[in-house]
């Protein structure tokens, strides 16, 4: 399989990703990854690791969308960004996939005016892997669509539907609507409508969910608008970072307290991974035709090799049909 | 001063609620209490501890609104609920606050129908103080009014800057309006709209904050609708006690790990205590014409009589005055 990854993406690029990529290709043998993005600043990063050339290519992208430009702009702009030359390879020389750890919007933005929508769908969203209690869940939409139609949500729930059995293995999953109560008649008019349009069209749908069961892992797939799952990640990455400077400063006030957090270190080190989103790699951006990642601003090198293996599966299990032959079921 | 308490609201109640009072009239002088409800459960309850008969009195109400009933119908129908009597005694007593852990929906209601609003406020909405890394918050609305006008939040941040000043001692707070981006062109048609307002009606606003950033203590008043400001508080109760539950499950695994947590107790149970809710009491509901505070549904007898606490502050800094006066000089 072919990948195309986005080597200027994110806060830390070229750097991180080349050396994400790298690792990939160490690790995963199937993989063939093409890198997009100033030639000879990737050139130069790449030469700094030891690894087989010959499932590593460039292609030169020479311009770069920062990360905080306007997306619909900046795609119309930078014609030869790295964003929108990905996602013309992957469009025009039929590779597999994009990886990008850039500007979110303007990912968005490329892939949805290059590759079009699935059939059926006609907004995309981004889901996110998240570690509960006792497995995984996926919550979608976590930014893509801030101001959803219902019939959005409706679209997103059998995509996530889709995505929760092929790549996270759960026979039937669970669908959930995120909302303040887990009553029906709870949240505003769009809540309610949500919940009846979904009790009619999504199958094994649990209802509403509360915001404090998210992390229970009562539901494989929990549905909600792009602006609030964009709150629900952000939140949760603001309060463990605080929660940790919190402990750190605690722990330091006392040398027995410090002595005991030594004995206890590896398995709050065990913790730390289990909530380190660097380990589920990125986001897939679902509903347009063809499969796009999408990797947090922030992503190391290990980010970077486990969005590429989450990428691969989606290969694997042919996502992009899968979703089609649903929506179609659903939609007939 | 003289608070109302209604002694049946909440998953405990009236146990809790009695002993929360009992509490808190051992410990501030001051205080006088009249609690509502089924006066013959009250009394046996009350009969269990030892305490100053001359200052708790009760007043019988013969019906009791369930946690789940829905708000505006329970109201209607059963008007001797302890919620309905209760408020019924500030306003025609003159009493100087209500305090209830019960059904919040059915507070709002019964407040705002009976109470009235504040000059210049149409929506009431609830805040919520936080602690943050370096102090205190105040996140507001965390769920009276879920589907706000701009102008409702305009009131909520006028009203939050008076509550932050008066009963947080913030001398100028800083306001910041919950946003999915910290530039002004983030968020929808609402959040942009939302931003132009407050930068031209709020005094000290510092822009958008990201929901990572809320635990920083970066702002003072943290302004969002009720909808969003639900789910903030509902997922951060969440992911706490899933990262607890996480990390015993860890601990256990482990006799070292298991030795070590116990070397870090006194310094973990001071963690505990800061994010424990039951530290600060209730939330305040603002905007109408009445001191309101409403307790979390699990309140334990300490979260009772904090929040008989910040009530009995709320009347000492006459916040209902207050806030008339600052309303009156922004609307002007």
């Amino acid at each position: 399989m072919h990948i195309v990854v986005d080597a200027m993406g994110g806060d830390h690029a070229p750097h991180n990703i080349v050396e994400g990529v790298v690792r990939a290709i160490k690790e995963f043998e199937k993989v063939h990854i093409t890198l997009v993005g100033l030639e000879e600043q990737v050139r130069t990063e790449l030469k700094k690791f030891d690894c087989p050339q010959d499932r590593i290519d460039i292609v030169h992208a020479d311009e770069v969308i920062d990360m905080h430009e306007p997306a619909t702009v900046s795609i119309r702009k930078k014609r030869n960004s790295s964003i929108s030359v990905g996602i013309k390879l992957l469009k025009e020389k039929h590779f597999d996939a994009f990886v990008s750890a850039g500007n979110t919007g303007a990912v968005v933005a490329a892939s949805t005016i290059r590759l079009g929508m699935l059939k059926g769908v006609e907004r995309s969203a981004i889901g996110l892997v998240i570690p509960t209690l006792n497995k995984f869940s996926f919550l979608m939409d976590v930014g893509a669509n801030t101001d959803p139609k219902p019939q959005h949500l409706l679209q997103s729930a059998l995509m996530s539907r889709v995505y929760a059995r092929e790549v996270l293995d759960v026979a039937d999953p669970a669908v959930a609507l995120l909302n303040i109560g887990s009553e029906e008649s709870k949240g505003t008019g769009f809540e309610k409508e949500m919940y009846k349009k979904m009790e009619e069209c999504i199958p094994n749908f649990i209802g509403n969910i509360e915001a404090n069961a998210i992390f229970t892992g009562q539901a494989d797939c929990i549905i909600c608008d792009g602006y609030v799952g964009n709150i629900v990640i952000k939140i949760s990455e603001g309060l463990m970072e605080s929660a940790a400077a919190l402990m750190r400063r605690e722990i330091k006030k006392s040398p027995i307290a410090l002595f005991g957090a030594i004995l206890m270190k590896s398995r709050l080190n065990h913790i730390k991974r289990y909530a380190d989103y660097t380990e589920y790699g990125g986001a897939p951006l679902l509903g347009v035709n063809g499969i796009v990642m999408i990797c947090h601003g922030r992503s190391n090198p290990k980010a970077i090799k486990n969005a590429i293996r989450a990428t691969m599966r989606e290969i694997e299990h042919n996502i992009i049909q899968c979703m089609e032959t649903d929506l179609k079921k659903t939609t007939k």
